[in-house]
């Protein structure tokens, strides 16, 4: 996979003339990506390339050349594979469509593809992918604008779109692959290269149908107990399954196999596509949680009982709190309120002040020896209520522990989006969008402790 | 509930004599907000609050009072609501928590209260509630601050984090009622005054236990057929019940027992409370799903897979796409596409432009008649990409149309956010922040339509 993440020279074979906005060109793309490498683009009908000689055929380069980028109409494939095998060349991304994605035209051309990797030993990815992206070096095949960023994550997938919109279905990612239709390199390949990148701290992988399913499981349980493997697989309804057969040839496989196989190979196995990002977040920057036990503080008793709700769903529970940290929150509180978890301060703050009665009700139950990890809701107020906006306060409180208790706050009211950055900022508590999700990814660093504890 | 909602003057006990940041003052709140009615501030300790005569005892006011709301420590609440009740007040709220929600003292007290109310006739809000908000006469009485929108949305809640972060919990609302403890105004009441009042479209509901059920249901059962009525319902789990019950005093009830019978009296019953603000964004934006038959059109084969899963999920189906629809769409796409639903452009957008493939796509599936609704599954671009956003396309294609199929946008990429507002601007389109959301929104309005046909 080196050739394929950490190229030194590139040939771009069927790269266009057309440049600038709306052209999608992958060599233009490339080169604002910022490659240090070098580029050979090849194309029959031009002397030049943005600037860059032009080769009509790959084999007339006459440079060692580690990865073939390879656009160009599905009937020239098969030729040009053939060329960059006689060229030397170990690696080969097919970006184009139309193969076992398509007719049965398509099926018998990738199935000559098939035959030239076992024969000649080049490595292909693809055919029908965005290829890799790599943002510890700046290298990216994806014609498509793909965002730049430096994070431990690792994606596997087979639909550009995880690529493209990080946000909305992997989070930040540091080194991604688009598997495509996974004629050669699969699921295997990428999960060995990420577990044996020193970048790369969480793999995530969105899966249409599995290759190398033998070597993936026998490896993936191996290295499930180093990092976190969070999977989403597609096709989990009978129309779903349908759908990917047609847009990767994937043979979507029995999803509930599948799916129980995973999580017994120690992955977390996601029922949602939009946990991706979620799920992301919390094991990079939070702590694992030792056990199943939330402390929910909060400023809503309305919201404390739905937040409830979704703790029991997702399989936690409510601590029982220490009479300790019970008397400490009582000590603010009118006589008549009746504490428990979820910890309502609302009273408290009343008397007191939000700050009193945050900053006494967070320590004690982060000394709590009853708790596990603590969920706070808490109000991102407009200006006029600036007083009852904690989130400096928190990440004060926060920092005086070691991170040993994951610490989510979940924050409600018109400014919710700009004060979740500031929860944010020490990068020692997360937020989450909704109650559900606040509590769903408790429950994922809950589970991935078991993983980890059962391996020791 | 005219009293509450639509009062002339309006006597304020017990209320403080600070005001400015921070004080959380409920008449300068109520100023602010721009009530047009009269204020009369008691608080014996006081002669004048914000330029306004005090009165120490509502008795001495001698003018026609229509609500009293009353903040003053519990003790003090009964004695309090008998004063109003000499001063021929009909209608009253109690602000401060302290009855049901406390200790077995404020057990003593909230029955008081109901003895008064049943002996007496007037009517009593809360305790423990901020009380009401109208936006159509600039009313409120919460003192916390709550968002202005004439907004065809009427909330019935329990709790005061759904009139104050309408965002999270309600989307935009335009009436609301907490009712708190509920010791005499309940659930009925609230959903007999919406139901009758021509401001109001839909009726939304936040519910921790229901109070005069037999009189709600039957209302229910009548009127949702007339105006949609959503309801989220507190305490699925052993836990949030008894939460619940340290909230508001209120009896959780058998959860299953009651999602059954309100589903049955022909409401739109919600699992989760974070999909208030979807399913009134369908319901009030969006015309009725006349079937359950779905066409998807998509920029990216993987996340039609995905969309696909989830319109399983939530009892839709994909349609079986007309051969005329197929075939205008063809006729843009590559010989090898194989064409179906979802309906995979990409090719298509790469043969001509994202204009032609989407406007050709979108008319074709307006006008199958095996279709009943359409999600849009397009990229919110980098600018560089500007030639690949549709947003005033799609607008322009479904305005050729009478709103007789609801159509959804799910737009993914960096600016998805911002892109989702272009969509929704002509209130034809509407957008959601998840693929699962999406296929959710359509099930709500091909469900309500089921109710209103059942009624027919």
């Amino acid at each position: 996979m080196k050739n394929f993440f950490e190229p030194e020279n590139v040939a771009l074979i069927g790269i266009s003339r057309k440049s600038g906005p709306g052209s999608l060109n992958l060599m233009e793309r490339m080169i604002q990506f910022g490659f240090p490498g070098r580029i050979y683009p090849v194309n029959p009908n031009a002397k030049e390339i943005l600037g860059k000689k032009a080769y009509s055929d790959v084999r007339d380069v006459g440079e060692k050349i580690d990865l073939a980028v390879i656009s160009s109409p599905r009937e020239t494939t098969i030729r040009i594979l053939e060329d960059c095998v006689v060229a030397g060349i170990r690696a080969a991304i097919v970006v184009n469509q139309g193969f076992t994605d398509a007719d049965r035209r398509g099926n018998e051309l990738q199935q000559k593809m098939v035959e030239i990797t076992k024969r000649e030993g080049i490595r292909i990815l693809g055919p029908n992918t965005l290829g890799v992206v790599n943002n510890f070096n700046s290298f990216t095949t994806s014609f498509l604008p793909v965002i730049k960023e430096r994070a431990p994550v690792g994606l596997i997938c087979q639909s550009g779109i995880h690529m493209v919109a990080p946000a909305q279905f992997c989070g930040e990612i540091g080194k991604g692959v688009d598997l495509g239709n996974a004629c050669d390199v699969g699921f295997y390949d990428a999960l060995k290269y990420f577990g044996e990148d020193p970048d790369i701290e969480i793999i995530v992988i969105h899966m249409e149908g599995l290759t190398q399913g033998k070597a993936f499981f026998a490896l993936a349980s191996r290295l499930a107990k180093e990092k976190p493997i969070v999977i989403h697989k597609s096709g989990s309804s009978e129309i779903g399954a349908k759908a990917a057969m047609s847009h990767t040839g994937s043979m979507a496989g029995d999803y509930q196999l599948l799916k129980t196989a995973l999580k017994q190979a120690g992955v977390t196995f996601l029922e949602e596509a939009g946990q991706m990002p979620h799920a992301v977040k919390a094991l990079r920057y939070l702590p694992l949680m030792k056990g199943n036990r939330v402390a929910v503080i909060t400023y809503s008793g309305g919201a404390g009982i739905m937040l409830s709700d979704e703790v029991d769903k997702y399989g936690l529970k409510l601590a029982s709190l220490s009479p300790e940290t019970i008397r400490q929150v009582a000590e603010l509180s009118p006589d008549w309120m009746p504490l428990g978890n979820p910890l309502d301060i609302w009273p408290a703050l009343m008397l007191h002040s939000a700050q009193k009665a945050f900053s006494v009700a967070l320590r004690a139950v982060l000394n709590d020896p009853n708790v596990d990890g603590v969920i706070c809701i808490a109000i991102a107020p407009v200006p006029e209520l600036s007083h009852l906006e904690v989130s400096e306060l928190l990440n004060r409180v926060v920092g005086e522990f070691p991170p040993s208790k994951p610490v989510i706050v979940w924050t409600y009211g018109p400014n919710a989006r700009e004060v979740r950055k500031r929860y944010e900022s020490k990068q020692r508590i997360m937020t989450y969008p909704t109650l559900e999700i606040t509590a769903w990814a408790l429950s994922v660093l809950s589970h991935r402790f078991k993983i980890i504890k059962q391996g020791a």
